[in-house]
């Protein structure tokens, strides 16, 4: 029967450009107040279109932008999979810089001679959501898809998705599933498709000295007191040590060590380190010694500044000793490091450094869990299996370096694991100017997202539920 | 004489308020384009007072603000005597946190319980420069000074001076003197009137560091690309060791240590280490382990951030490595080190501390040199006299922590010393709002510049001339 589906999403290569078009040419801006009509018309419009593949679809309402939920019809001894997306997308600015409007999608040739889709969501995530439901739409001519399928888009992905825990918790009797899937990932380069198995977690923390209680003249006082900027400084370059390892105690305890398999597969990788730093306009790397450039930023925890403020900082000079200096500053976590206990352990280290006629004041941004799951796990290899059939090639297993918050949501909330299988473009310059998604990676994601509903549906009534199934 | 002449100043006590009030309505600010009819007002204003007072006065032209330069009829044989001043004076503004309005000046009670006048400029610098005013019109009424009177007031200090280095140059034949006179500082305490006879230089620098040529997600690169934030903390905090000393190879080299004598003159003087810190908003102060916090400010170099700027640094969390990361620092200079060897000295350290992944650029946002003037050469001696006889009390010998670069410009230019005579106290609030100048200040002010006039015309004609008098 797979067979037969995969003809058909052979036959509709047309039409599912011109179905993702429409898709695309909704500005979905989720930050937006101004767009808030063009939210609701999109969730709108994608469950209309999930209608017509016999999905039961509902446009649910949250305090923020509205969630598409829809389901097939469920029978019972399926698998039930959740699919998870997201319909909104970046702002588009700086227009200036598109070669075609980011809301008129057009196609053309990339710079590596493939054709793709040109607009604002095409990769991130409308062009990975249609894959979907082209594979949805290709089932239902041949009777219908062979696991139970609930559809969860929401619409706040590119702002935080503050509403989507309290959906989640709301609906969970709903949403119980086997396993989840998403599609917001990327191909590990053009044609060599991946699963994401690993991703890291965040702690993002706000650190805030005040010395003294005004700007100070820094000829009548400098010397003679505390100056948070430099005393901020101090604290900062104390986080590392000159092995470039994060230098706050008990850091390392938990992280999960790369295994030998892990650092031969990656290094067989087609990665090339020189032409990763010149894509960045560097030289050469760096980071923590003993590490190759993949290794760190998949599997090694971080800690950096992600900005600086103090002082005086416009032309010219001012002579001030100043008297607030702030920095964010965020660490990336690596399975098993646990963000609570690292954020205490932050916390601890940066007070234990502050003099004590400096006030230290710490806000925490948000915190998100390290993900790994099983390589050789059965869903693992059921989707490996379809994206060996959607590419014709053999994927590889790779982690990523940033935060899906959702995977650890999912895990958290309904017990259960997420795959990984995306189909982007490392050059597709999501959140930027003329992002892009192949029109192969739209056929071929289709074709794989197709297969992985074939190969799902034999995963064993015995995998785990977790709590959300045992309530 | 100077008696009359001192029973004249003391009889002008209320005409001297309302001569300072005229001046101080003008609202002369020098960084304000729309104030510039009122800065050529002031100069006028200035230079038909100093006419008055039988001076020939001129109101001269430069690329910028003009000067005021005046001059009384010269005698061979006696001592010539410059004085500096400056008419222009900072911003206003917060003007919601004036009592009065900055430019309706209003006599009240200052906290201390004595009369003040409040305006903006009181004592920055109008208040000092009425002191000589009063002076020059007292001696006048007695058949005129007894010393060779040069004038210079210009109308840029307050944003930078940068015409009046050329002004000088073009006019050196004209302003060749044995001795400078400035009153533009403060007595120690109230009741403690003082003479600087030091005050510390300053190199000004920024730091520009580029990591990767754009802004990076920290998620995807954090971990092995330079982060130019990361680095800057680390270069900074490079510059202390734990004693609190700069750490430039070199930095102390020709630091003139204080002398067992200065140190205890220091230890004397009336200054609560306690009320210092209160009055700043910190527990305690903190610098350079071994010395007073006297010590610290007047006589010892520093190395302080003024401003640092990188990545984010809006509300809530950016998950970025930021591209570039930039400080402003400053070091403060203390006699005898070279600002120029200094710089040299600083440049390179920075250079060898830089990663070779990371761009540095470094700019220079002036320098000035440091200034020590013998408390026991002759015009020191005369001037402790004036002061003595202004006050009534015995003067403090002190140090400044900050920079007054036209200092060190009159004797690289002219080849002569400065007296730096003030009249200010510390709670003048110079720069901010409800700035004051104290009506005993003002009177015994313009005492001391009257018995200055009378002990300057004692200095030997075999003072050294320097430079400018020897062409």
């Amino acid at each position: 029967m797979l067979d037969e589906v995969l003809k058909t999403v052979d036959g509709r290569r047309q039409q599912a450009v011109t179905a993702l078009s429409e898709f695309l040419a909704i500005p979905s801006v989720s930050t937006r107040p101004e767009h808030a009509p063009d939210m609701f018309r999109c969730a709108t419009w994608l469950a209309d279109q999930l209608g017509k593949a016999d999905m039961e679809a509902q446009v649910l309402p949250t305090a923020g932008h509205p969630i598409v939920l829809a389901k097939n019809r469920h029978q019972p001894g399926r698998p039930t999979v959740l699919l998870y997306g997201h319909y909104d997308v970046q702002p588009p600015e700086p227009l200036e810089q598109w070669i075609s409007p980011p809301f008129e999608p057009h196609v053309r040739k990339t710079e590596a001679g493939t054709d793709a889709i040109y607009a604002r969501g095409a990769a991130d995530d409308k062009g990975q959501v249609w894959c979907h439901a082209e594979a949805i739409l290709a089932w239902q001519s041949h009777g219908g898809l062979p696991v139970n399928l609930t559809v969860l888009i929401e619409g706040e992905e590119e702002i935080g998705s503050d509403h989507l825990q309290s959906f989640i918790s709301e609906h969970r009797q709903s949403l119980r599933a086997d396993i989840a899937v998403i599609s917001d990932t990327n191909q590990f380069a053009r044609g060599v498709p991946a699963i994401t198995y690993g991703l890291r977690g965040l702690a993002y923390a706000q650190i805030i000295l005040t010395g003294p209680s005004h700007d100070l003249h820094s000829g009548l006082f400098g010397g003679a007191v505390p100056n948070p900027a430099n005393v901020l400084c101090q604290i900062i370059a104390s986080l590392h040590d000159s092995s470039g390892r994060v230098n706050i105690e008990g850091f390392y305890d938990d992280v999960l060590e790369l295994t030998p398999h892990e650092r031969q597969m990656w290094q067989r990788l087609p990665f090339d380190e020189q032409q990763f730093a010149r894509s960045v306009g560097i030289p050469h790397g760096s980071g923590e010694r003993g590490y190759s450039t993949l290794e760190r930023k998949w599997a090694r925890p971080t800690c950096d500044v992600n900005g600086l403020t103090a002082g005086y900082q416009g032309p010219g000079a001012k002579t001030i000793i100043p008297s607030r200096a702030s920095a964010k500053l965020s660490m990336r976590l690596v399975p098993n490091q646990d963000p609570d206990r690292i954020m205490k352990l932050f916390e601890r280290t940066i007070r234990g450094r502050c003099p004590d006629n400096v006030k230290l004041e710490l806000n925490w941004f948000g915190a998100s869990e390290p993900v790994l799951v099983p390589v050789d796990s059965p869903p693992m290899q059921l989707a490996a299996e379809a994206l060996r059939i959607g590419f014709g090639c053999e994927p590889t297993f790779m982690r990523e370096g940033g935060s899906i918050p959702v995977v650890g949501m999912i895990k958290r909330l309904l017990g259960i694991d997420t795959l990984l299988v995306g189909f982007g473009l490392p050059d597709d310059r999501v959140h930027s100017p003329n992002e892009k998604f192949d029109l192969d990676a739209l056929h071929a994601g289709s074709r794989t997202a197709a297969a992985l509903y074939d190969r799902l549906s034999r995963l064993t009534d015995s995998a785990p539920h977790g709590p959300g199934a045992a309530q």
